[in-house]
């Protein structure tokens, strides 16, 4: 399958690896704006070729769109004017409403199959590519029902070919619980960062960092050019987490502070079910390979 | 060496382990109230065998005390009461200032050394122990000036053994730096793994965590028995780093809340370099090998 895929960071290159790997694509062209990134990922092999933007979304099987979602929301609507009627066009980022609502009348937006894998590192660019990256990981898909059934298959296909599963929901759920599960961790990480660098010298914190430390604010090593748009196009879910965690904080320090020990421990306590649930057995997952069953027998 | 290891946790553990295959432990005592956990570490051969903490601490070249710092604090004078003159005695715990308070006036002060290594897992228990746990990390050792030189380079060499580099300073100045590159993470993690409960269902948090997500969480599954009065012990300091962190948490929010772009993408940029603070050369590290040439010299 003749695949583009716009944008060749970390995302973009990872599943070109993949795609190429498993020959899910025969031939994969590649858009990026990016000059050094450009000859970086043709170096790699990661793509056949480098062409603008409008010539690779003509005559193209696929298209996938791995770029910071304020560049996404600018050329998505130039994207679907220039593809054929048969193409599909996929996104991988990790806001919805705003990008789906930019489209909502677009003559191809059935074309267009909203997705969001949850995969990434902390690096970025073409060297940062791995190959697996989205194996064994979810992807959400958004609003399914408003994509073609044939552009949706393709899609479930290919993220069934990359070992993910799916999840279904709406966009709007999609961008309040990411909001929790992504943007705010990477807001906490940011700010505890910039925390712990105000109050203690790079001597000390190089010196004394230990891999709790490092685990914690790894994410804030995240890209400003992906990071800054997401927290700007999902504002009001990732403000309404902050305040949340604000509040779990207050708490946790006034507990601290006027010596509430009972309750101190019992806030650890309850922290401490994240284990059971992120190392537990969840039965409400949907497997892809179910869901596939039924998208073909419905 | 007849070493008696009292708590046989993941740090006590992992030390039982390291310290036999280098040899620096000869025969090793284990002291341990979970009688479970007793059993386990026979088992598990990391000690040679159990005693009770009185006749474990008499007549032994070396104590290793890993257990929670408000147990710790109970016991460590009646150690002190009970060993030879010759015995040296360290801990390996994370607060500092309260512990050496409870003996500063103890006629065998000199023999103990506060230490912190700053390694670990959010995992506890004989079953938690890993072999090289401790290697390339840092260990600090605090007020050496207060130990005996004789029981210092003894705790000094038994951190080289274990491939650790070691960093002197004031107990003060431990607990106010620990406070900032391990409490506060921990507590951190606590109120993350709180506020995404509060918010997001089980299968929700489960389908969507993401590697991000997970390496946010960690320490939220970190033991409340441990941690709980680690955060006691250091409230004063916890609780201004909270403070801080509270403030650059609100700060954060308020610049996406209120559309400050310029200043939200420049806290993202200033938290980005604690990429190069963590994986940077850091030229003021001093390194075991010449501190302990410093110390035989001196």
């Amino acid at each position: 399958m003749k695949t583009t895929i716009i944008g060749l960071g970390l995302i973009g290159g990872s599943l070109a690896k993949d795609l190429r790997k498993s020959h899910f694509a025969t031939e994969i062209i590649g858009v990026e704006s990016n000059p050094e990134h450009a000859s970086q990922a043709v170096e790699l092999g990661l793509v056949d070729r480098i062409e603008p933007l409008e010539e690779a979304v003509k005559n193209t099987d696929l298209v996938i769109i791995a770029i910071p979602v304020d560049k996404e929301i600018e050329i998505l609507p130039l994207i679907l004017d220039n593809i054929g009627s048969g193409t599909t066009v996929a996104d991988m980022s990790s806001t919805k409403r705003e990008i789906i609502q930019s489209v909502k009348d677009h003559k191809r937006r059935r074309n267009f199959v909203p997705a969001h894998p949850m995969s990434g590192t902390e690096n970025s660019g073409p060297t940062a590519a791995l190959e697996e990256l989205f194996r064994d990981k979810i992807t959400i898909i958004c609003d399914h029902s408003e994509s073609g059934p044939q552009h949706l298959a393709l899609i479930e296909k290919m993220f069934q070919s990359l070992g993910m599963d799916i999840a279904y929901m709406s966009a709007d759920e999609q961008d309040h619980s990411t909001a929790y599960v992504s943007h705010l961790p990477h807001a906490a990480a940011f700010a505890l960062a910039n925390a712990v660098q105000d109050k203690a010298d790079r001597s000390i914190i190089f010196d004394l960092a230990s891999g709790g430390f490092r685990s914690t604010v790894r994410l804030a090593k995240s890209s400003s050019t992906m990071w800054h748009p997401i927290f700007q196009q999902n504002r009001k879910y990732v403000v309404e987490s902050l305040d949340v965690y604000i509040r779990h904080l207050q708490e946790f320090r006034d507990c601290l502070y006027n010596n509430e020990d009972d309750k101190l421990r019992d806030l650890i306590l309850n922290a401490n079910k994240i284990r059971s649930i992120l190392e537990g057995e969840n039965p409400h997952l949907i497997k892809n390979e179910e869901k596939l069953v039924k998208l073909y027998t419905k």
